[in-house]
């Protein structure tokens, strides 16, 4: 390795590579790709881009290091890093330089993507019917006559105060029995899996119980915190898969594990150790002992609070033993990366998975750091790659008990699609790649402040117009200086076809219309690859003193990421002799940015009226909510998993051509009746 | 501690003490009461008494020690250790001098207790019904129109060919699925648990699975290693329950577990750490590669083999996945201390345990290493301490679907008593400790070589013959150097009892009759304590250069464990208005060894016809097998340990006189009138 470079790792999101000795940890995560929030432009007086620069990993990755290979404490970081953080390796971002290898631990707080990918919960109807219910039962003391023991005792009283009939128990929960009924007076609080086994023992009254309702995705892992006597959503709690360094894909993950000798348990103890991270996320959000927990009107509910005397206020204060439930979607490779099951003959033809059926796991098998006692409930899969995640779409849609014929779409890393109504459902996969989530693109990158998300492009001048993330302004409203752009986000992506085709800098085909463009000041040829490109931004709006650019190759990515969609649900369509569909459905925190009109444009998905195409959120997760608060729904899933009927969308005849034709910008008016008005007369005649 | 001595620790056996340096292992272990083989005398020949000097156990004892510290290797040795057990700390005990601290294990063929100690199988009927069962299957390889998973693949042909419906899979066993069935080239066998969940998959067409009944003795454990399909007891492994070294009974047990923060921690890493050892044992034994396991004619199964072709012989090989089912019982205490539950209430009125119902367990739950996916099935708790282990007696013996009478004692260092019929059971428990066993008694020991087993004292000149275990001819019959006694076990101290009494030696209130003895050359006073003791065997007749006396203190002891079996017998006939019984049955090793005849005459039980008392071997680990080979046995012990009466005797009004009364040597014609004809006229009518 060259003398004066340095390795550098950035975790959760796994960025590494080589970096100059002596910048500052912030400019270390620009150049890997790594996004830490700074605010205050690296002037050393926001304090928002606190990292840590961990010891405890290094094994992991052969770098034999320390703390000591970054730059010495600075006085201004005493405001920002308390002695105690100090002591656990916390450092500013901008002001520790790298010196040596290292290995930077990016907190949530300090990563700028995470205000913007929308997971948050959304108001779906949900019956209560937890599968854990808590019962306080108060027993009669053991005499002579009735020496009955502990745990037959309080089964007498719950079968006859609950009708709970032939308990077992986990021998995790019955440890606790003899002292919580002994501590509580012979008063107990029992926590009862699928009116079937205690998972847990109390002592005395207790109110509540905790569940966890986690979607794994491929890029993000999203967790709903929900109490499960009231059903509200106490938190949601996100983060990117730390398996992103393996590979941005399912295939790169699949391969990762067929190459690599501990691939898959590499993988696995990753997800595994991420989860646990959102789980002490969760637990340390209900207790803020140093600062007030903001929260909305009407969020707060009647919690077991806890009295902090030296701040005169009451907190909400859980361990992880309170969650006693959880459920988990995921599509097949991250539902078998999760359980540690092979996921190998996922990738290849005809791609079975190890399992369809749902399955209850104990949290310790799975070395979940809560109620060790509890389950986890793992969402069934479909089939390919159409897995968990994409029952939990259904279940929160349920498009099974309805008469519209609804296709969904749910747009990842991988794309799923599900079309039908109550008669018949398909399900088939596509590989979309992530270049619509802003990878694989030269400026792209997640929503998050300083990206493009909305773009225009005029007709005539072709002058580029935008707003970033975390600007209400547009660029011709403002000066220059203060857009601060860093790079293009999904939404972007999609406004970013659809406008380059309308104002005619590309043609139908994906290719720059080089005569048309000659001259422009924002088209060139790159100097080092000679592809053409087109400037978005200039250096001076940009935060990065680059200028933002889309290049040729870029618009080929996003054209093979639509292109891919677009194929699958027409052969959908086709496969079920449709003539029309009544909505689509769009899921994901990309249906939630996505600009339908701009989405029509570039054909990413069948034409239709625009009224027609709704956003969902993140209808995966709400399923998986779904599942925790209401244990019919799990049955449901292992009903509706079995009875979509799967189609492998590469073995179609027509697939390739059909791939082919729907990589072009879409132009036929008798395809796309609804383009005639919304794109230029001129452009659609091309 | 004295420069000139050091700490020694036998394993497992937990002897402990200082001795003084430079004596040889084996001398240690006599002066600590670990009892280590040693046929040839300490002349280095015989290559018995191997013992490993352990490393890796030491800081659990705080002991700074190391192999060095025994003096070092010599030649002799050569010829029974190989080089690799040397190189895991290997060595003779007749060889090796204590230099410093040491931690020795003593292996179970090592160790001079072994082979006496009776826990063989009894032949009992049982039915073959396994809880574990094994299918093999033939799948079609999934195909583009028919991808369904490996896991619904499977289940379909299970449910086609052998009606299993429904089933669920442990998520260890579904890791080997999409491996096993592609290896065994689609062909897999499937282990089935309870018909309802798999916990194993293996490639191709097994024959085989095994399992272990365990019984935990607060003394002894003993496990029988099954062929589940054959029914066939492979092998018959037990060892000293290592939680020894913290008391010899329950109750010390209890005290250690209320005394110490984290005894029961200990006690229960203990009793795994012992049985994962019994595990070893019995799997080690199916693979003799040194030497031909040496079998009885038709023990021989058809085992799975393995040919070992620089022998040029075939061994059954197992791994310790082959054990796919446990099923384990124990008094409960032993119960609860390996479910690592809070035994305290168990030793406090009214001695409710934590639960009664019998428990399914994963093996990997309790530590077990065996097939991880499988489960422990632990037998149900009556009440107080009439366990587990009692339920497996009633298993065994099915007194509650017999018109007969019985009377069914269990002797260990805790008496378990069941008396009745298909009518009613009553059981009570009475703390004999452990003086029948031979503890608690100055020349007291197991049985093992060198134990006088049977002892006859002449009527009128009081002379003693006596026959020791691994010696065939008599005391009468053999030279003095030969008999080589070390001491008193079990079956001798019944005897002793009887002919000290018979011979007028003591009298019915087991005091030495000083006077009749006086001048007698082996009655004499204990030099140091001044107590009354009587010479069973002189010096020159033993192997450790001593008298072999029996002392007062001996009598009261064995007054004590007799009295308190005895009237607890009685109370629980006095509360079924019982006026005789039609058989006695004594189960254990002690009622293996026991003399019908001296039992009586010592009034160990109600009198009654020799006839009627009958030695049903290990019935508690009978039970054990009878629910591991038959899992309607496991109802049947959940039924049985709910129906029947549990009586405290302690709590009885008449529990101390009986008690008092019980300590005599019975006397009264009238209660015992068996005893006329086999007790000289004249002691009865002292």
């Amino acid at each position: 390795m060259d003398q004066d470079k340095a390795m550098v790792i950035f975790q959760p999101s796994g960025r590494r590579g080589e970096v100059p000795k002596g910048i500052t940890v912030i400019e270390a995560s620009r150049l890997l790709g790594a996004d830490i929030e700074a605010l205050c432009g690296e002037k050393k007086v926001c304090g928002k881009c606190v990292v840590r620069i961990e010891e405890g990993h290094f094994e992991k990755y052969n770098i034999h290091s320390s703390r000591s290979h970054v730059s010495p404490w600075q006085e201004e970081e005493d405001k920002f890093i308390t002695a105690e953080r100090r002591e656990k390796g916390f450092r500013l971002g901008c002001t520790a330089l790298v010196e040596e290898d290292i290995l930077v631990f990016v907190p949530e707080e300090s990563r700028a993507g995470k205000q913007v990918v929308s997971k948050a919960a959304r108001d779906i109807h949900i019956e209560h019917n937890p599968a854990v219910n808590i019962y306080t039962v108060e027993v009669e003391p053991p005499t002579f006559e009735e020496p009955t023991a502990d745990f037959e005792r309080v089964c007498r009283v719950l079968e006859k105060e609950h009708g709970l009939k032939d308990l077992t128990v986990d021998i995790f929960a019955l440890r606790q029995l003899p002292t919580a009924l002994r501590d509580g007076d012979w008063n107990v609080t029992v926590s009862v899996w699928n009116d079937r086994e205690v998972v847990r023992f109390r002592p005395g009254k207790a109110e509540r119980a905790y569940g966890l309702a986690i979607d794994v995705g491929t890029t993000t892992v999203a967790a709903y915190f929900c109490d499960l006597t009231t059903m509200e959503v106490v938190d949601t709690v996100f983060m990117m898969n730390p398996q992103c360094k393996y590979g941005e894909d399912v295939m790169a993950r699949i391969t990762y594990h067929m190459t690599t000798p501990d691939g898959l348990q590499r993988m696995n103890d990753d997800i595994i150790e991420g989860l646990n991270s959102l789980v002490d996320q969760a637990i340390e959000n209900t207790y803020p002992p140093k600062k007030k927990k903001k929260k909305k009107k009407g969020e707060e509910g009647p919690h077991e609070f806890v009295e902090v005397p030296e701040e005169g206020k009451t907190y909400l204060r859980l361990t992880k033993e309170d969650i006693e439930d959880v459920t988990i979607g995921g599509n097949t490779a991250m539902h078998h990366i999760f359980l540690n099951l092979n996921p190998e003959h996922v990738g290849l033809a005809p791609f079975p998975p190890v399992i369809h059926h749902s399955l209850d796991i104990k949290a310790r098998d799975m070395g979940l750091n809560i109620n060790p006692a509890s389950y986890v409930f793992v969402l069934p899969n479909e089939a390919g790659f159409v897995g968990a995640d994409n029952v939990g779409v259904l279940l929160a849609e349920e498009p099974y008990k309805k008469d519209k014929i609804a296709l969904i779409i749910d747009i990842g890393t991988n794309g799923e699609l599900v079309l039908g109504n109550k008669e018949k459902l398909i399900s088939s996969s596509c590989a979309t790649g992530p270049a619509l989530e802003g990878a694989q693109i030269a400026f792209g990158m997640r929503a998050a402040p300083g990206a493009m998300e909305r773009i225009v492009i005029d007709r005539e001048t072709k002058e580029v117009d935008y707003k970033v993330i975390g600007r209400d302004a547009w660029r011709k409203y403002s000066e220059p200086k203060d857009m601060k752009a860093k790079g293009i986000c999904g939404s972007g992506i999609l406004d970013l076809l659809a406008e380059l085709y309308c104002s005619g800098i590309i043609a139908k085909s994906g290719a720059f219309n080089k005569e048309a463009l000659a001259g422009h000041s924002r088209f060139r040829l790159n100097p080092d690859t000679n592809q053409p490109e087109f400037v978005l931004a200039w250096a001076e709006e940009s935060s990065i003193d680059k200028d933002i650019v889309v290049t040729q190759r870029d618009v080929r990515q996003i054209q093979l990421a639509k292109g891919a969609l677009y194929a699958g649900c027409k052969l959908m369509i086709k496969r079920m002799g449709l003539e029309k569909l009544d909505t689509i459905k769009i899921a994901g925190a990309f249906g939630t940015h996505v600009d339908r009109e701009k989405a029509l444009i570039m054909g990413l998905f069948p034409d239709c009226e625009i009224e027609m195409i709704e956003s969902i959120g993140n209808a995966a997760g709400d399923g998986c909510r779904a599942a925790l608060l209401n244990k019919d729904k799990r049955e449901e899933a292992n009903w509706v998993s079995r009875n979509v009927e799967y189609m492998e969308l590469t073995v179609e005849e027509t697939f390739q051509q059909e791939f082919m034709e729907a990589m072009q910008i879409p132009h036929m008016t008798d395809e796309f009746p609804h383009l005639a008005g919304i794109v230029p007369e001129e452009i659609l005649k091309q």
